[in-house]
């Protein structure tokens, strides 16, 4: 599986991983201090932040046919980032369902700050996935609970967001596979701030920041770990599971 | 808290815990076979078989008005046993949304054997819920992987049913919060048997045994360990959580 | 298994909790500010403060013979209740060894506060059970994040305590089987303040409050706390395991 | 990141993964019937076998100086395997306490088959490790059940080893932080085969087949899984905790 030694140095040829970035896109068009923040769109800003890590990185957003999550462009989608706030409703139906088939097959999935209440985050917890929140640009300290998972990778025992949207607990999810960061906020809340499901063949990982009046997503840590992330969501998976009526295999 | 002393007799007054047993009772009204072994329906066997456990105990079935489970019903209900398999789909959405809230709000919650597929059970674990499965009236041994849980209290390290239709891995659920049986068949499979699952305040017992074919609801270790899924199911919980808009806590 | 009714009230006979409070009972004694906290021993504050619970309760010390856990003690001992401090050094190996045994056994452990680095709580883990610390009479205040746990019956979303010290992450412990408890402290620090673990047949939780400095065993939800964590400590169990060579079950 | 393209062709350039096989080689050398089948030791041919994943692998052994484990070595391992069986008494507490530091700063651990009664492992678990067994050369054939993780890629839903000593539960460990493998053996029993452990920030797999008396570990399913755990246990983690005395980031 070595494709190349030139003297110690050791080459291993990678499939790239395919990122698509969906995006809803509506406050960045609508209210002036987040376009100030997010010209182009969250997805723009993140696509930039994950640019060195060498993803090949689509975006997608609400507006477009099918929200540009058509079956080409999922088939094509080894990690799906999802930011969502406003128009969770405005999502089809049809297309969640899409993408919820398709992260129960394998596809990773990284679900930002507000996208907490998507259809699909929803339907993949099979709770509220309610919370407490407060906007009041409070000082925000994420810790790593959880060191030796490869999403904290070059973290340091905790890191600052000077300004941002408070959420705190209880936060009405299942008991996550694993918690790797728990939030300190200025005002007095705890938060559970990243979480690792597995569902089906799918690697979740809910990731607390990112609102839109701040901007968190030109934070490097924030990039560092969504980077992280997705490539712990794009790690390989097993065989896809066979169900149904089954043959004995003793006598 | 101790409400009566008789030498050195100690009694704790306690509420009594309310079950209702829901069934779609449709296979005893249909086959012969299965009538036999359920003369009075599933429901039946599995309410004669909790009495001597002290629990005040309803039925509820499909074909009833709003199924049996009203508001007034689930309200005075502290743990509902579900058994379901071939009218999932007759199960109105309105009905399964309710007890999903109340199940969310704390009610406790065992489902039995082929109601995996209930849409209940799915909307609440979030996947498929699919797995493999044969029925060839083989022997399954139940093996007590978590003998620290209350559930498995006055089970030996094992137990035997001779005849059950088999249930094969992958079984397609979250990763339980505890996993307390596995079942070895005789056909070669194994099988997470009795998982426990916290949603909300809620919390849910999976076990797997009870096919409409086999006299699995009159076995005594089964009949147990229901039993104990029901005062697990019952037990206490914190408040209520408070969600949405919070003033700070510190200045 | 109801022993008796009166109209409508049913009275079940339970078996009495034993419980025995082991402190090692040194800075009550030789520091001035401890001593006008804890008069009688920290052990004393919180068997007062347990006694409308119906426990028998002891108490066991360090100066004691055994340290006051002999084999007699701990067979009649359903849950141990841990503090220490400074003294962790002088718990001889074999009484760690006696109680370690006892706790795979079946017997509940309710590990407090600096007890975190004994030896019985750090064999028990497999880790160092090292953390942050800061003696500066700081808020502490402790969310709830798994509310439906019996552990948290009749607390808030919170509760606060005026003046402790601080624990922070990371806490160097396995990922605990269930998180219930996270603290925010004043200072910028989280912590995973009350967490359970399975080990053999016994259930152990880990509650951080407690520095000797501060009157926190005298704080009413502190103490509620404790007493949900007894009775779920000593909840039933399966039965104890039998190891070594084993016959087929099957031809 | 990316170092060279060619063409579509991505290359990375990657640090190798430094393994290192400890085995204490005793019955190799005294027991005819292995020495037939491992001639050059049970850590040999895990060593051919790994050999084309492009690992950089070392060997060392109980009788070696150290058993082969110096800090030298220990400091350039990424990832430890370790097979024992007869004589994990010989291993010297000293030497048990280095490595079990080492993995706890970061080192992965793969615990083969009889090391659950390893003295690092049991240490590193806080349970007893131990189970039924039997040696019978019957048949055991392993189940996915976690098709997420990477450990199980290119594996199918199951597969069997035709000869191998059985295990049974309980086993006594602690609940595994995942899952992977259930075992099913011909003789009636189950077993968590595949287990995951994260401690500090060290990631450890425990993984059941490798009975001395069968060419286990020449099968190419086994081998594979290995080397699966070898790159998972591996990845990259956060920073090194801080521990102690720590002034407060809020005034």
């Amino acid at each position: 599986m070595i494709n190349a030694r030139i003297g110690n140095r050791l080459f291993f040829e990678t499939r790239p991983i395919h990122v698509t970035i969906w995006n809803e896109y509506v406050q960045e068009k609508t209210d002036v201090k987040v376009a100030n923040i997010y010209p182009n769109g969250i997805h723009k800003t993140i696509m930039g932040g994950l640019e060195p890590y060498g993803f090949r990185i689509m975006t997608a957003t609400l507006e477009q046919p099918e929200h540009g999550l058509t079956e080409e462009v999922l088939n094509h989608t080894d990690v799906l980032i999802w930011w969502g706030h406003l128009a969770h409703d405005q999502v089809s139906d049809e297309i969640v369902e899409r993408v919820y088939k398709r992260v129960l097959q394998g596809m990773g999935l990284i679900v930002l700050h507000s996208a907490h209440l998507s259809k699909l985050f929803r339907k993949l917890m099979g709770t509220t996935c309610d919370l407490k929140w407060r906007e009041d640009a409070e000082k925000e300290r994420l810790w790593v609970v959880d060191p030796a998972h490869p999403i904290t990778e070059g973290i340091g025992p905790y890191f600052e967001l000077q300004h941002e949207e408070m959420y705190g607990e209880f936060f009405d999810i299942p008991a996550p596979n694993e918690l790797i960061f728990v939030s300190w906020f200025q005002g007095g809340e705890v938060f559970r701030s990243g979480c690792t499901f597995f569902r089906g063949l799918g690697k979740i990982f809910y990731f607390r920041p990112g609102h839109e009046a701040y901007p968190t997503y030109h934070n490097k840590d924030v990039l560092r770990v969504i980077a992280n992330a997705v490539r712990w969501a794009a790690s390989a998976h097993g065989a896809i599971p066979v169900y149904g009526n089954a043959k004995a295999l003793e006598n």
